[in-house]
């Protein structure tokens, strides 16, 4: 399969190698220093949450040119041998890091991570660095503004299958872990991070059994409190009343009181509140009421303003490949080598010189604005130095409490207002 | 790093664990056959094109539940010990395959694999399927759009730091190089597809230096051919007569003719334009053009039918996240178990029963039309028992053959018509 048992040096665009192999050849031994940023938010998005710094070590203990590598880059025949031996040789973990810890709120064009290190070194990270932070951002941006459409409602995630691929889906339960959210379908996500697996059945499940009825008994048989049953296979009035049958006879009989039951089509609110109803008036009113099938938080915020039934969402693509945000125009650029401050001025996508310290201030319990201002040693930086990533139970406590400060105005998932940012960086000229 | 040295066993939902440890306890051992489909096309798009079968077959070849994976599984305190037992010993190679070969365009709601065996067994692989071609195969169609857009102009992959993932990225570059697209940015991808992988520099090269045409010089007199010179980190116009002044340079004092130049920004047609007429004034008419900067297949054929000069397209993000159609909306569901055929008629989601053939009725040198019939042994059926996957180049030469006998109004990039499909797949009741 792809990935297992390679080495991540070659997850990289060539032009790193190429501008590497200039700089060995050139003598360019100079600290470099390279921003990583994100040139805008998308439609509808007030902020980014900062992610992913996790993988970013991960990747930096990890990434180093094996013999095999090497022998594949010898077969390109644009590569001096001197080179490819130095390759071998360099010391990814030498270079220093300062980042917005994980979990931080952040706006466009500030400066979220900077590495420095000699600039063959500094430059070859780029490629991987860009992945990882861009879709572990997006991520835990997108999961962020789910859970504030469900207003305390339970969203799991449940997207494995509609991710772009295996890391990404670990990217993705990553994100709404530092959202908040409670747990993950995916069960080598759940391992990874320490998180909540859920899950119940498929409507194969039910096709199998020639009786709905059947299915819904064994299932919850097994299950019992952790049972929730999918009612939509063929008619969802029918299997919410077979649920709510099977539950009182699982509750009378054995004392099992099932979970919940699952819809997964047709009008969720009028079904979830036929559903609440009925199992209030039919004596197994603890069964909670998920909805699933192609939500969003448009979708969940119509839900809860038209006071649906619902007591938990299960968010599949929207979450996992960040629909309406697939990627972000997230850019790692040279601001400074040795003692000169770098920019560019492309048309469209000019960048600011020079290294940077990044200031929020805090007023009346609420974030006020921030000021991005020319580096200096500060406590109030709020770029730290970075070494090693925190338990991520810790990363979701400081979003949770960081977005609490975040006036509801830059929260919404309609229309926010533009959180205020001032740039106070002369350019050269 | 997420994913190395991973078992792919755990890349699941839970339910299908969940699911499993019924079947194992009830002893349903019969045969199920599940079937993959697509429900419909996004928006703009007229076809998808089959992918994704060399990595499901590697898949299978891997997926096993290690002694890690089931020291996880038990601490979930869901599962008994027998049936985690029997899990370790589930030999999944044993499931029939019947699949589109890979490079077959296909339309919505046909049969496109099928998966035969225990029904325990087939269930269990559902979700990293679904994960493995719902993304394969929205690249290889996003890359053939690309490649319809270009009118034969080269199109390259520079999409490894946008990807979702790694492995998503070498998704991305497969999708490309089945296409017909000439390399590649992603240097794994290129290792493992044994594809050309291409690049020259980043702004930041430039910027390194104090002047541009020192940058222009070194790197040109290293790579020589291969060199692509990027110039637009100041002003354009004056990057592109640089770049002329070094190649004239070059060939003139050592013969070397260097391979391009790259437009990142900016007005991609005028500034190309404005390339190709001064570069043929200044006698360096051999530098090729080449463009970037957020190109999809709309912007590209933008840039065809605007007769810009461009002789090749790098592109990123539209194609590593496929932006306008990030998922498909694929199912995996059971058609069939035992002797029973099955099927789900939830809103929208309803699913046709049973076993299926599809074939393709060919006429005049054209495709005109699909049916989807019931199961009957045919050498005429397009879904065939799939055991090993093919070269990459052949599938690219299926893909280009089918595509030419598809009518060029259903490869339209914008408004493509409907091909038609008959389906003739009758319901029970």
């Amino acid at each position: 399969m792809y990935l297992l048992n390679q080495s991540p040096a070659l997850l990289t665009d060539l032009y790193e190698l190429t501008m590497a192999q200039v700089y060995w050849q050139k003598d360019f031994n100079d600290h470099a220093c390279f921003e990583v940023f994100i040139r805008k938010l998308p439609d509808d998005w007030g902020f980014f949450v900062m992610s992913g710094l996790a993988e970013l070590k991960s990747y930096l203990q990890n990434v180093r040119f094996t013999e095999d590598d090497i022998h594949y880059l010898r077969t390109l025949d644009m590569f001096d041998p001197a080179f490819l031996d130095y390759l071998q040789n360099i010391d990814f973990e030498s270079v220093e890091i300062r980042a917005l810890p994980e979990g931080t709120p952040f706006f466009p064009n500030e400066p979220i991570l900077e590495v420095k290190g000699p600039i063959l070194t500094a430059q070859l990270l780029e490629t991987y660095i860009l992945n990882i932070l861009g879709f572990s951002i997006i991520q835990a941006t997108a999961a962020s503004r789910l859970q504030i459409a469900a207003q305390g409602r339970a969203v799991v995630d449940f997207g494995m299958r509609r991710a772009q691929g295996p890391v990404s889906s670990i990217r993705a339960a990553r994100g709404a872990v530092t959202a908040g959210m409670p747990a993950t379908s995916n069960v080598l996500a759940a391992k990874l991070l320490n998180a909540k697996p859920s899950g119940t059945m498929a409507h194969s499940f039910i096709q199998a059994y020639t009786k709905e009825e059947d299915a819904f008994e064994s299932f919850a048989r097994t299950y019992k409190s952790k049972a929730v049953l999918l009612v939509d296979t063929y008619d969802t009035v029918n299997g919410i009343k077979l649920a709510a049958k099977v539950a009182r006879k699982l509750d009378t009989e054995d004392n099992i009181q099932i979970r919940g039951i699952r819809i997964d089509s047709g009008d969720l609110v009028k079904m979830s509140n036929f559903a609440r109803r009925h199992f209030d008036e039919n004596n197994v009113e603890w069964i909670k009421i998920f909805v699933s099938g192609n939500l969003d938080e448009y979708k969940i915020d119509d839900i809860v303003q038209q006071r649906g039934q619902v007591d938990g969402f299960g968010v599949g693509t929207s979450l996992a490949v960040s629909r309406y945000a697939p990627s972000v125009d997230i850019a790692y650029k040279l601001v400074r080598y040795g003692d000169r401050d770098v920019y560019k001025k492309s048309e469209n996508k000019a960048t600011h010189p020079g290294r940077k310290t990044l200031h929020r201030t805090f007023r009346d319990n609420r974030y006020e604005h921030d000021d991005v201002i020319k580096y200096q040693p500060s406590s109030d930086d709020l770029l730290r130095p970075f070494s090693e990533p925190e338990p991520l139970h810790k990363i979701a406590e400081r979003l949770n409490t960081m977005l609490y400060h975040l006036a509801p105005a830059y929260k919404k998932i309609r229309n926010p207002e533009t959180f205020p940012v001032n740039f106070h960086i002369k350019l050269p000229e």
